[in-house]
């Protein structure tokens, strides 16, 4: 049988530093709020419950960290004594009785399942505790991890170091996992004498050793294990986050010509032999089928594109957007909850919304389905193979048949039959000679308001 | 009473390897030309007289170097001579006698004002000669700072170093404070005794301490110092300034999802818990209030965006375009002299210029404001919680009352009352089958098209 | 007269890392299949003769490698058993008696024919092989070039070096020239007595040296001999060669805001004083004259930008857009197969397609040439001068002439002479307070639809 895991995951922090309305863990990566990223790796680890410690914005925090196939419950940690103090804010948790428990914060957005679980084999094979640590590039400010044969026996803080203790390159990253059994009596130890006052979870390591524990650390990247404290570190957060799925992406059969202007989403899904061009951002809830193409200055948001679709320049594809096989959205387009049919085209300064399209239909430049009243939406459809002409208003609800044909210009408000021509659009005038009679009333109008000034 | 001090701002060079038309200190950083970054700082630190030495685009120089709440005179300088000799240009207003002369260069436009007055701060101390320089990661080339016992003993230049010399990483930026009682004394007794047959400001250093007076060096970061030859150095000036204020606006609570992609202005201000997406561009003059959300691939300039209003993805503010609260312009949207009123929409493919849109009223798609007839621009008014079917065009000057409804298509001439329903659309006609005969007509024209090829 | 030489291009790899649905080397770095680049550098080294070695996609290669002003066949590659078995299938080639043979890959973009002639220029005075090298950053896996007195006397693969060799920097790229009269000789001597029982390219530098002749190696930036192996490597060398590009152009007189938002094509041409603003794409085919501004957020292919032209934000010009002196193209636009005359202006959510524009004429926002009737694509000529008022539809074919005034929202259907006045839109009705009913109507339908759920 499996081995039980809990997780304790600190959320509490004050954050003061990131100057913002809400909870750090709130602030996104890749669309999804931090405490989300560590929920999920927390999952994908095999563990099925959790306790959230929270302090500011719990309730949002709680909702941004319940996640499916887990048990979450929450805790609120009123008083701020330091890391030690807030893991035992899950006491009641802990006593139930877990094989494990696993102490992560809510702000390291980049952390895999992999390390988790990498720490947690460790505990199935005899640790007792075990640390997770990283090989610092530059260790200044960081605990050390103290390792003799093999055994981890003390994080040191950068300023209690000595000399040589600082040479050492391997940190502490604040994540452990710890024998289930035993947790509780250690946690319990960890006392406040120290210059601040505070509780310190690192402690458990030399605890545990007192106690006869077996004690290891196991190392990740550092960029996996990075936190952050103010704006500009969580735009670091989202950059090395952006870089590691870019690359994944490529090496997956994806081309970017130039990666580093692609904004990829948590759950974007681009595959094999998509081209996607410079400057293009994806929302959440994107799927790009084989052979599609997105071309510079697109924006996608909850949008399915089928093989051999084409997307953009500037186009801007939002929820609910389904693209056809061959089907091509161009530029200055924005499609909204529309099926866009199999190699119908879309090409220029258009709007679609709530809307369907046929296959092979050709919509005109300027076409713009009306689909509101001011207080409902309404709904646009048109065939197959239909003509929509340029500069169209096809006001909602309204239907075009199949083969149907819309004269340029027109505004359309009734249906119009398969294979119909519509109109609507007033006949044209033509006044010789007018526009110089024209050009002189605008001119007159300057001179006097010239004059008025 | 405060030090008075005279700044001599170089900005004669021809620096012909930008191949410009224009002189190099008038190329932009930010929106604003290097010459006037460097005047603003010079008066930052409370320096209330300036010489601009000037060569090429004089006139043109003399414009971007004036500044407020200063006294900027002009001198020419016609010959090349070395800095000794540009600086002398500036004799007259040196001989009128300031506690201190301050000499840059006018194409350090990263230079910050601290950094003047920390300089001058040291002159107040009883320093006579104060050299600003810096350490480099790469020496090569530059002029050594050599240094004993706290006072500067000379500037060597590279070619002339020793390779003990050599090893010296403190360098010279060239700017520096000068005694102003005996600045001109010194200045005079520059030569040109060298290869070059030029006067080197930098004997200074020399002919001060000859003179028994006090010399020193304070240091500032090398990319605050640097200037640029070519076009490619240019860029990393912006760069570098880019970089530094994204970075202390992300530290004062703005959220930047790609800082790289997002692009200030030297007066852009953005207030705390403002959202900026990736690949905006602020051009001068714009003001972003708290909590409001600027999307991807936004250009705005000379606009006001009160809290909680959202802009883009795709959206172009211009010159007087003035968001108020909650409102929304969305994507393909371009908006100029405008006012829009809280709450309301202007969310697809429409221009609105010349023109105020009240409280709570939503802009159709594909609107246009025809605020132009050829000579003259017209205002449209809209008034509060009216409608403005898709696909409109309100042609100016026209007013739409409060609560009005504009039905989608409309060309609007005409003022339309509070309340009232307005058309301007021709009644749609539909012709039976007559498609078919439509795409036969255009195939029998390809045919013969192709036939009389 | 000139020495002849015959290049060897080998471009069979599989490639299967690429995850890629054509071969590697069609993948194109700025705009143009690698081979291509490869080829036309392989050309500019002033060689007439290729042979392409060929195997995946081996028509689509053939037909990319084709390069005016070279004779190049093609021999198939039909069995993978080293780099020296792939040189031999050029056996029949390089029997004709050349003066050089020269070998090259078909996935290095970068190299330049500088460095082709480099390597020529060695045998011209009396090298019989030149192997060109690199100094690597990081030399781990890259075999070493070992060099006695000037000669070059072994290349040794990563595996089989010492401790010694290891520490040597300067690597093989597996670019070389061979003596045309001695090449068959020694290909022929290559055997296959390795691990892995294949034909190395590089076992000539020993057998060559056996035979008496003169070796030796000649370097290039490494980032020049870059080849790629998976679609993330191939995004580094679309940066490269970006980067390299760009830092060319601005050292030619272009301004470029952040040049790292900028990417050009192959064949770009701007031209000195030309200011390019952040994130703007060029595809292949472009001019932009001096003085024009390209602003933020453009995307340029097989267009024309005459001097002191505008594009953008937000421009879109397509192929056969021709810009005129002074002309503007602003947001929103897109211009096809189109020419704009001097000074006139399409400033708004236009689009202008297979059609001409008269010097100084004014195109109102929302403007849309309707070019297409579902089969044949239609021309609009507008004259000089001539005043297209806000979001109106010209029905092509139609011209519209010189000076003559269209009114806002009309749809234009038939040619207007030259100074006439045209409209096409209906006159507007208002029904007073019938607004409130549209909306009593709507919410009606609003409850209905609530209810029915």
């Amino acid at each position: 049988m499996a081995r039980t895991c809990l997780a304790v995951i600190l959320a509490a922090g004050d954050s003061t530093r990131m100057k913002s309305s809400m909870s750090k863990v709130l602030h996104p990566i890749a669309g999804l709020p931090m405490i989300s990223h560590v929920m999920r790796a927390v999952r994908d680890a095999e563990i099925k419950d959790a306790v959230l410690v929270l302090g500011r914005d719990a309730d949002a925090v709680a909702k941004a960290g319940a996640v499916e196939g887990m048990a979450v419950s929450t805790v609120l940690q009123t008083e701020r004594k330091g890391t030690g103090h807030a893991v035992l804010m899950a006491r009641d948790a802990i006593a139930k009785g877990f094989d494990e428990v696993l102490v992560t914060y809510g702000d390291v957005p980049l952390v895999r399942s992999e390390t988790f679980q990498n720490a947690r084999s460790l505990l199935s094979s005899g640790a007792d505790l075990v640390v997770i640590g990283f090989e610092a590039a530059d260790p200044t400010g960081y605990g050390r991890l103290l390792v003799e044969d093999g055994q981890l026996v003390a994080i040191r803080e950068h300023k209690d170091a000595t000399e040589e203790e600082r040479k050492v390159t391997r940190c502490n990253s604040g994540l452990m996992v710890i024998n289930g059994a035993r947790a509780l009596g250690w946690l319990e130890k960890i006392d406040n004498k120290n210059a601040k006052g505070e509780y310190y979870l690192t402690d458990l390591v030399e605890i545990a050793r007192a106690d006869g524990a077996k004690v290891v650390a196991v190392d990740a990247p550092e960029a996996e294990l990075a936190g952050c404290n103010t704006r500009a570190e969580l735009a670091l957060l989202e950059a090395s986050w952006q870089n590691r799925r870019r690359h994944e992406i490529m090496l997956s059969g994806v081309s970017m010509i130039a990666p580093e202007t692609v904004f990829l989403a948590f759950d974007t899904v681009l595959q094999q032999d998509v081209l996607v061009e410079p400057n293009v951002v994806f929302g959440p809830g994107v799927t790009v089928e084989s052979g599609a193409v997105i071309h510079a200055f697109s924006h996608l948001e909850g949008a399915h594109v089928a093989s051999g679709a084409t997307v953009g320049p500037f186009a801007r594809l939002r929820p609910g957007a389904d693209l056809g096989p061959d089907s091509k959205v161009g530029n200055f387009c924005e499609v909204k909850k529309a099926t866009i049919g199999e190699g119908a085209k879309v090409n220029h300064l258009t709007y679609i919304g709530d809307a369907s399209i046929g296959a092979g239909s050709n919509i005109g430049a300027g076409t713009i389905t009306c689909n509101y009243d001011g207080i409902n939406k309404h709904e646009t459809r048109i065939g197959e193979n239909a003509f929509i002409g340029s500069n169209s208003a096809l006001v909602a609800p309204v239907s075009i048949g199949n083969g149907a044909y819309v004269a340029s210009g027109s505004v359309i408000t009734e249906n119009v039959p398969d294979d119909a021509l519509a109109f609507g659009r007033a006949r044209q005038e033509v006044k010789p000679d007018r526009a110089k009679q024209v050009r002189e009333r605008a001119l007159a109008f300057k001179a006097a308001k010239k004059a008025g000034q």
